[in-house]
This record gives C-alpha cells, structure tokens and sequence, in this order.
C-alpha cells in the first residue's frame, strides 16, 4: 500500500483525502491544513493523522508521496519543500499564478530527480480519454479541429473568484490542457473572446469575464475551439469534440441516471448534467491517485507532467492577452 | 406514368389520393365515395375526375391500378370487381373482419391472373426495413426475440370502434404483419392479454380491449412480444426490436424535429413523437406507392400479398381467441 | 461505523466484502467460506478476519450484521442460525429452491424481531428509481405497461447452471422482483414461454431454457412483460419502460463512458452496455449496504423484506409451472 | 395556385423547380437556362414550359413570381430586370461576391416596391427554427453563447470551387445567416481562423480554405462560434447550439432513418447524417417556397430579406479579411 499525504483540505483536499483512504492501491498518512479544523474534520473521517505543519510530513519517511491541494499562492513552496524531502508529488492546478514563479520552479524541477505530477483529472476521464484513443487509433484519421465546451454550474464565491487568477487561470486552464491533450500537438496561437454575461457587476469589480470563446491554431493548421460559461443551470456540461478525415469522436455529457421521460408534448426528458467536477469527475480522481500510486511505487514518469501544467499557463497568459488586448497573441510572445 | 384511381375517400383515402397526385411515377385518374362531397373535396385539389360508382373506375381503360380504402365491410366486393375487371389493386387491412369470407376471396384469387397488394405501410417504413435488412445481412445473427411496440396516439371516435372488429382486428393487425415481415418465419402459438385501462367504460360497452400485451412463438422457438395501447400522451410510439445472437437492431421513434432542451433541473427534452400514422408513415406511403406502380406497371410480384393480409388476419383471431379465452392459442386451430 | 460480517465469499461475496470495507458507514469485521483460501484472499485484501464457522461470527458481539452470500442451499440454515443468534441479515436471492422451505422459514420469520433483508439489488438502482419516482410523483400518471428487459452478457459457466435452479428462479426472480416493484400491485396471473436458442444442447441437458418471454397481470389489468436472454452479446442489457396515462418513463441502459464515434458509413457508435451486474449495478449494491447499515444502525424495517423476496420465488414457480405446461398460472395456485 | 417561373436550371434550381411543381399552393409555370437541356430535362419532368430567354419569363404576365438560381454572377443583373417587370423574386446566395454590386442593389431595392427574398433556406428548417422559437418563449433565457457547426459531406468540383468566391462567401454565408437569425442582433467584430487541411494543394491553388473556425461578439458581448469543414465522411453535419441563463436549446443532426444497432463491442450505431442540403433541408425548402408564396399572393413582407443577404455577406467579407490578416475586423470596417 502506498502512504500518501494531502496538505490542504479544502473541498478538493478532502476529496483527495477520502478518495485516497478508500483506494485499493493506498492509504492516507496524515492530513495538513493551516486551518486546523479542516485537517480534524477529514482525519476523524479516515482515520488520518494530523500534523501541525506541512514540514512534518515532508520529513516523515513513512510518508510515500504528497498530494499538494493548499491555496494556489503557497504550491511552488510546497514543491520546493517536496523537492529537498525528495518526495513524489501531485499538485492542483495552476502551479502559480505567477508565471516566472513557474518558470523558476521548472528549472529547479529541470534535474527530474523528483516527480512532479499535475492535477488535471480530466486526463483521466474515460470518455474524453475514449476521444484520445479514437484519435491515437485511426478512428478519426488526421485531426482537423477540436471542440471543447465547458460550462461550471454556477460562479464560486467572490472570495475564491478574487484570489482565483481570473477564468482563464483558474478554469479554462483545464480546457487548454484537455486541447493539448487532444490535439498533440503545441499551440501557436491564441484568440480569446471575455465577455460579462452571468453577473456583470461582479466581473465588471473584478476585472474578469464569465463568459470565454476562444479559438486556438497549432502550426499545422489545426483549429481549437474552447467555449467556457461560469454558470449552467442544466449542470456541469463538459463535453469534447474531435474532428477528423475519417469521423468524428464525441465525449457526451454524463448524467447521474439513465431515466428518461416522455409525457404530454414532450420526450425523451433526461436528468441534468452531474452536478460539478467532484461528481463528474469521480472515476477520472480515482483514476488520477491510481496513476499517482504508479509513479510514487515505480517511478514511472507522471502520466501528467509539471510541464504539462507550465504549458497550460502559458495559454492562459496568452488567453488572457488575447482578450484583452482584442487581438490573436502567439505563443512566443509568451515566456 | 401509372394512372390510378381511388376508392373510398376517408381519411387514408384523401392520404392516398394526394400522395398519387404528388407522386412522380403515377397520376391521380379518378376518385370515388358513396358520399359524393368526400369524393369532390379531394378531387377539386388534385384535379381528378369523379365517377358515381366504383364500377365505372374498374371499367375504365384508362386506369392502370386502384387503390382500395373504402369501409372494411366492402373489401372483398371491390376485389372482386377488381378481379373480374383485371385491375391490379392496393387494399386497405383489413379484409374483412369474417375470416370466412377473406378465406373465400384467398380462393376467388388463387389463380394468380390478378395481383393485390395488401396496404401493410409499415413494410415501407426505412426504420423497420433496416432492422429487417439488419437481420437479413447478418448483423443480428440468428434471431432470438422481437420486441413491438405500437401505441396510437388516442382513441378513434366510438362510431369508428364499433365497427372496427375490435382492437385485434383493426389496430394489432399491423403489428402481427410486421412479427411475420421481421421474424420471417410462421407464428405457431398466439397467448394475448388484453385489458380495459385507457377507457373502460367505452370498452366494457364495445366488449373490446384498450390495451393489449401479447406472446407469440414460431416452431423454431423464436419469441415475439407485442405491446399496444390506444393512447399515448406522447405521440405515436412506433418501435420494432430484434435481438440475436449476433446483436440487436432497433427501429426507434422519429420526431418532427430534432431540438432538443436542457434547463434548470433537466437536459434532453425533445418533440414528441410524431403525430399519427399520417406523419409517421409518410415516407413510407409514398414507397407503398411506389412499389404499387411496379406492380402495376412490371407486374412485379406485391411486396405484401393478399396471404400477408389472411395471416395477419389469422393472427387477430387467435389473438382475440386467447384473450377472451385466458389460454395460448394454436394457429392451426385458426383456419 | 457499523461492523458487518460476510458469509460465503464467491463473486457476489467478495464484491460486498470490498463494499463493506470501503463504505464510509460500515467496517467489514469477519469473513467467512466453507472453501477458506477464498476467504483468505478477500480477508487479506480488505484486513478482516477469518473465522473457521459461521457459528463464530452470529456468535461474535462485535458483529452488529450479516450479509448471507453463501450456496442457495444453505441460506435457510444461516437465516434460522442469525434468528437464533438475533443478527440483522442481509441475503441474497434466492432464499431456497425449495418453496416449502421458504414458507417454514418465513413462518420462522413472523414474529418479526430478527430483520432479514433481501438482495434485489436493482431496487436501489438510481435509474430503476427514478422510474419508480416517476410514477409515484404521478409523472406516468396511472400506470398501464411495464416492459422490463434483462439480458445476461453470457451463460454461466455449466457446473452453476446445474445447480442454479433453471433460468427463472435463478435470473428472472430479479426482473419479478422489479414488477413488483415497478407496479406496486401483486400479480394475478403469470404467462412464460421459453425456447432454448443460445446453448440449445446444453439447455435440452438441462432442462431449462436460456431465452424467455412473459406476460404476467395484475387483478387491475395491469401488463408486465420480461423478456430475458442468457446472452447479449453488446453487454448486460438492463431496461425498464413504465407506460401509464400521463406519459412514459424508461430506465435505459448505461456504458462505461460517453464517447460517441461517427466515420464513413455510420454515427452514434458507443461502448457497449456495461459487463455484468457487478458494473451495472456498483452504485445500487452500495446502496443496498447503505440501507442495510440503517436497518442495523436504526433498526430500520428492510426496504426489500423477506416476503419480497417469497413473493419473487413464488413468480418463479408459476413462470415455470407456466413455460412448462403451456399455459397461464394463477398466482393462487402456487403456494 | 401561385404561378412561379425558376431561372437557372443547375442542380438547386432542378430542386426548386419539383418542388414548385409537387407544391400544393404553387404550379411551376416556366423555366429558363442558358444552357437549354438542363432546361428541357427539368421541363420534361414537370410539365413546365420554357423559354428562350430569361426576358420572356419577366415579361410573361402569367408568372406571379420568381425564383433566382442561376450562376451568382447573374443574379443583380435578373434582380434589376425583375425589378423592372415589377415580379416578385426568391433569390439564392449569395447575392454577388463584389460588395459594391450588392450595395448598388440594395440602392436599388430600398423603395421596397418589388419584394426580393433570399435563399437562406435554413431559416426554415424546423430543428434550427424551434431553436429560435425556444429562445423567443424564454426557454433559453437571456442568450449568451451560439455555436454554429457546419460539414459539408465532400468538396465541390474544382470548376465550381474556382468560382465560388471562397469558403466564407459559398459556404460559411449560410450561418453567418444562422447567427445573425438566432443572436437576433448584429454583429461587432468577426475572427476568423482558415487552414487547409482536407485538401492542402487545392486550396494552395484556389488560395482558399476548407477548415475554418470563428468567433463573432455583439455590441452586448453575446459571442457565437461557427464550425465549418468541406469534407465530414459520417454526412453533412449540421448543428445550432444556444445557451443562456436559463438553459440550452440544441439543433441536432437527422439521420435518414431511426434504426440503431448494437453488436460484439458497441451499441447505438445509427445511419450517418443525411446526406447534403438537397436531403437535410428537405422540408425546409418547401416550407420556404410556402413562404415564397406569402410574398407573392398577400404582398408579405420576405421573412428573409435582401438586407439578410447583404449583412451576411459583409460577415463573408470581414471573415476573409481576418483569416487572410490574422486579426478581428470591426464590422464598421466593412462597407
């Protein structure tokens, strides 16, 4: 069994947490969070350890591997802590708000002696990975365009929304990882359309959009198209598109049941969408620590790499540029 | 091009009349109804003459074909008159209600010199045929169990019920030729069950069924369910499913057109399904039509034969024999 | 967290086991199978303990509950062995082959201070639910048809067959149980009719069917049909249709994931159905133990009781005394 | 019987003019082509008769209208000369690939006395209309993203290619009139994003593209995608998206038939996309000539106006200046 830790246990922390406790492959160590109600809470469900701070687990050899889900602003100290402890690493996503912050880390990870693996679970959803396999098989021949939809069923708080980095750091990075991941190949250039549909008083006092098209081009010519709304009432709607020489894969929306119902002037009327990304995305973070087990008890190169989550950053800057500049940004102008 | 004519102006009358107007291969000639205004309305919009008797379209010259859709009880009258007259004809299901007199009108047409083609629209159906085309290429493998399901969208008037021979006869029929058009193979044991839910009052006053569930079996050992209602709040919910070793084909519901709503607490709604047998089954009118004018026009063997409409027949009786009677039901009993 | 045990650790055992274990109400305190490597290999895998008898375990304190998942023939013992020793007992379908059996032990049963639950695992089946939510919130309005489709990935292997009891009282007995369920009525009258079409030698060995159709009334005139197979070969194909004056609602299959293809030729091509009851029905058997935990914790009555369970094998009976003797059975004859 | 001549007797106008002829409401008085047999085939089908010259149609007091399908480079010249004779015209797209000559028309046109419709037939599509009806009831609620995906099942001919004016002005005209019908606003800025990638060394050639992705946004921030490629081998795909604050409304593609299969390692395999625009928009086609006839008999305002084509066409102009610049183009931009 793998030990694993988690420092941070926010909602995606105790996710982690629980998830890691129940898994087959692993089990939970100990728990950190600054907050130490949030670490008692999720212990006294699992039976974890506490630890009055991050250090402590970092140093405890009976410790395999970490699952860093603290706030944004404190995950490259983490990373430079779990690299001096030499121990393996799952990190949330963005790294750093900061880009240089995360340019400097990717030097100090550049040795590779420590394993860095980033958090982006959609990799492992069955059915966008379905989409992947159709392309890597043939089934949809050269690659020609992408379509990436990805509604969140509703706005987080205005506290998290105001340290979040703006939607292109904060959500659409998980869609510019999902095009690379599909398209296989890098970016060069980005359009992005912001507008402040869902609650333009708040965008409008934070500076930030609700509501992003983007359209994204590789070297080759193949098109990306992302499209992101803060609010969907009809639930988490994520869903990918790949289009090719010989066909077409869909990754279709999931609902928490298959009853259907037909009545007066009506049919065919469905649950919602599964509800948000804890939902949606069970079997992809039961997925994500299984791969996790496998770099921290083989050592096999992460399945989703630091760069991968560098890279996702770069499109968000470029993103970010884009709409507000109002002009496509390539993606040298990036660094 | 092929010169029909029409007699009987009722509903799926006036339908034929104006998919023969409409129709490429094949022109309206003639129209004819013992109530003279049935027969006007439809002949001032498609333009064709009308005559005082059926007589007169079956020893006219210049009709090719008649197509048969007056009152079930004149059925066999007509075919005979067709017959002495040597005009191709398309009737309407069914024959006649008394089993007797069909056998007798069988008989009257053994020697063959005169085609009839039975009215059984479903055969044309491009959903229904490609299960059917399904099995016969192989992708259903040996066939095990078919599944029908038929229900109207509502009750037919009382005057329409009471002289329809009852649910058996007038609605399933459809639903026992398609068993025969998709397991390709004779029915041997008839059990039918049959219930009073949708309006009992009008059904225990008619001594007929409103709602029907019925097992057939071949002497292979094949397996047919049917199921009918007379009203389905969504639309007429027309579907055929056969499954075998090899797979399962399904014909599905068709809507009129393909929107489809998600909102706050549902994803999915869609049309109802269409209409009635007039929407339904258009397509497949104008193919009936269609194969009639090969009849007509090559002789070419009818797609559906006058024995395709005695053994649906045959199946009725059975059916309403092992209803009324609570026990399964040999055919060979049935002759 | 509420200790349970297990009794017999086979395919379904183990599944519960490792249910038991990683459910967040429940802790799996012993094990047990007449074959021990079988109870070591899940013993070691989840950390419960092994006992020599099932006497250890009804005799342990620290046992609040049982889940019976041993041979069918030995269930009435273990049930009488829990009664004595006043354990809660979760058991699987069937109690016995034996009616006799079956009714001594419900009469053991009759004073109701031990609870029995029963194992129709596809009551707690979100989309089987929903189905019946939907009637109960008066979306299907009164119901009228229930079509219930379930079709087994394969055959099991001979050896199980042989002593399974014969197709309905070993896999039908969970589709009579989702009548019951579904139609919230007791059934009247049973109609089956089986054909041996998968595995015709093996079948004619012995003496059972492997594809079978069913029509079965309530005293109302409410239709259920079941149509079963032993093999479909696109997955375990699990289907409820509940057709009633309001309206439709249908429980349709589920995959393991929504990528859809469409290439040269075709579209909408998706995974197969998911494998086998233990995919299928994941979420329902966890919160089957969820409702076992509450009948344990709470003493909660068993939402699918011991009667439930009587009442299915009684189904079975009649179906068989039906499928054999070519005729309908009235509930009222079995006894 | 609204009498209607058709000018242009190549493939869209063969249609026009069966479908005139088949038409309840219409009779296909005449038809015209400079090159005579394609003509005399269509007349020969239809009865109609033809002339020598388009003159003679215009000036023939027995056609109540026109419709306008001859090659695009004609077609302000038959607009003036329609003008002149004072008949009401159904004209296709687009209106002419020099801007100038549509904004001389307009000049023309704008006293309004002889009404002009355009061919955006897709407007009377029912899947794509019900879309707009769904916003229009508030079922979408406020609109906030459309997205427009658009597959022709292959490439024209290079001859026609040649003289098409470009993706944007052939192809993408269509839904740069499906956005402005369902944004129900106009457009601010356009980018667009053109590879080539079916075909790379035709398109080098024609210095054109065949995949192509933009965005548009509103004056309000409403944003809309369209999707285009020249080859789709599952069929010609054709999808309206709108999502809003109350939910989403989807236009889905039709297949020519409802039959699905599942087999050994997939299930719901449908037919493909009905096959072009002849296919798709079968029915909306008619319903457009029923509108036509509107115009014609009641003096009704076109339900799809010149202006409709000229805004449609600046869309194709400022489309091509941003894919061929890299850059959004304000649409005041465009004159």
């Amino acid at each position: 069994m793998t030990r694993l830790a988690v420092l941070g246990c926010g909602r995606i922390g105790q996710m982690h947490a629980r998830n890691i406790a129940r898994h087959s492959r692993t089990t939970l160590g100990a728990v950190f969070d600054v907050h130490r109600p949030a670490a008692e809470a999720i212990a006294a469900e699992t039976g974890a350890r506490i630890t009055d701070t991050a250090d402590e687990i970092f140093s405890n050899p009976d410790i395999d591997g970490v699952v860093i889900s603290t706030s944004t602003d404190t995950h490259v100290t983490m990373i430079e802590a779990g690299v001096a402890a030499g121990k393996p690493m799952l990190c949330e996503k963005p790294i750093d708000l900061d880009l240089d912050r995360v340019n400097a880390c990717a030097h100090l990870l550049s040795k590779g002696e420590v394993p860095v693996m980033l958090g982006f679970v959609r990799r492992f959803d069955p059915s966008h990975g379905a989409v992947r396999s159709a392309i890597a098989n043939g089934d949809v021949g050269e690659l020609h365009q992408v379509v990436i939809t990805s509604r969140d069923p509703d706005l987080a708080p205005e506290a998290y929304l105001k340290v979040s980095g703006g939607i292109f750091r904060d959500m659409t990075i998980h869609d510019f990882d999902m095009a690379r991941f599909i398209l296989n190949e890098e970016i060069d250039t980005v359009f992005a359309s912001g507008s402040r549909l869902v609650a333009p008083d708040l965008m409008d006092r934070l500076d930030d959009f609700d509501t992003v098209s983007i359209i994204m081009t590789t070297a080759s010519g193949k098109q990306c198209v992302i499209g992101n709304s803060r609010r969907s009432v009809y639930g988490y709607d994520q869903r990918v598109e790949a289009f090719g020489s010989n066909g077409m894969a869909s990754s279709e929306n999931r609902k928490p049941h298959a009853m259907v119902l037909s009545g007066g002037g009506f049919s065919g009327k469905a649950a919602p969408c599964l509800d948000f990304f804890i939902e949606r995305y069970n079997d992809a973070f039961n997925a994500e620590i299984d791969a996790f087990a496998d770099v921290v008890e083989h050592g096999a190169p992460p399945p989703v790499s630091f760069e991968d989550g560098r890279q996702a950053q770069r499109l968000a800057e470029a993103a970010l540029k884009s709409a507000t500049g109002h002009r496509p940004v390539k993606m040298k102008e990036i660094d």
